[in-house]
């Protein structure tokens, strides 16, 4: 297999870094094709224990990882093939509209599976298996449903019993401590980061703010999401 | 005056982009140099009304932009002196012990600055000048007061009278929403995002920790920081 820089059209992305392969072998080996390792790499017995039980190739190829690391610091990459999901329609999502860093994405992942949450709805479809994204969730991405709808509206049609909450600077509602809704079944909605949801998401479902000074013009889109998803999952886990 | 790139032992740093810079000149004009704008930049009357209302000379300078931005989109750069502040022995803080990155610790500060928390210790000397950091504050950096310690018992001698929390993944308390603890004057420790806080921090003060899904091997850094920082300032904005 002759393996290249990752583009949006591949067929199949990189997970950068020993602890993101490791999640990827031990959640969807199925889409497993192989795993390269740097020579100076020693910690292998996990690696070696998760791939030869699921027949994986292991191969040493530093140059290999020296092109495809974006100058990071990386020793292990695992190849695996893009895959779809659906989302259960018994858990609680997150929904990202037009988000744009992968960066923040991968972040955003990271923490929904710290709290829980397992199915993310992308609106307005940027490559989340950008490896970017891979990295940046640490390997969560693969613990997750991630399905990708052309409108909010399309999502909103497919699940109709989540109770939606949309994240917005101009929001009607303050989420404080002592009084977040604890719906059986929410959708935490979240807009771009430097645009954030426009006004046509105030009449879906309820807005709502953490509240913050006016010393900032908002908090990044990662904290916001990150203290809602806390708030909304207390207690549940 | 010739503008280098920035390195660590400059006496100056940048902030990059509009928003930044215009939080510099709003904040801290005795320190701001020079404004540089790119020509393609139009927005320019408040960045002027602020520059002219304190003498601050203003340069259309594409080639500088372009050397001193790091390929990143930006139009506007302030040029300003790095200077020194002391903390307030009568507001709560934030201590980051070893910080390694400059993004996380811009926007820890972005955060505390949306929260009220004004007041930032740093151990063990990370540069927080650096125009990484500036950016990803976006500006907050210059409404905080900043001090570096050698140690964080030194920084401990100076502040008697602060409680302290230890942000750690060993730690003895589960910080949830009904629970946080709400003295007068706290200091919230955060260690390094690859390797924490060391086990001595365990007899600092009270450890705590973000309850979290066993599923990943922490919250990212600034996560953990911007639901701790919104915990401990409920109900005080």
């Amino acid at each position: 297999m002759d393996i290249k820089p990752y583009k949006k059209d591949s067929d199949y992305s990189y997970s950068l870094g020993a602890f993101p392969t490791i999640e990827l072998l031990k959640t969807r080996p199925e889409e497993c094709i192989s795993v390269v390792v740097h020579s100076s790499f020693t910690d292998m017995a996990t690696i070696n224990e998760l791939a030869g039980k699921n027949n994986i190739p292991v191969f040493v190829n530093d140059k290999l990882i020296n092109k495809l690391s974006d100058k990071e610091n990386v020793f292990v990459i695992g190849v695996f093939k893009k895959y779809k999901c659906t989302l259960a329609n018994d858990k609680s999502h997150i929904v990202l509209v037009n988000p744009g860093n992968m960066g923040n994405i991968g972040t955003i992942m990271r923490t929904a599976t710290a709290f829980g949450i397992k199915n993310l709805a992308i609106i307005d479809g940027v490559d989340i298996f950008n490896p970017k994204a891979v990295r940046a969730s640490m390997g969560a991405i693969f613990r997750m449903n991630c399905k990708y709808y052309d409108s909010f509206e399309q999502y909103m049609e497919e699940f109709k019993q989540h109770e939606i909450f949309c994240f917005m600077l101009n929001a009607k509602k303050q989420l404080l401590v002592n009084n977040c809704p604890k719906p059986k079944l929410f959708s935490l909605v979240f807009g771009n980061e430097a645009t954030g949801l426009d006004n046509k998401f105030l009449n879906y479902g309820t807005s709502v703010i953490i509240p913050e000074s006016d010393e900032v013009d908002s908090l990044n889109i990662t904290i916001a999401a990150g203290i809602g998803m806390y708030l909304f999952t207390q207690g549940s886990l």
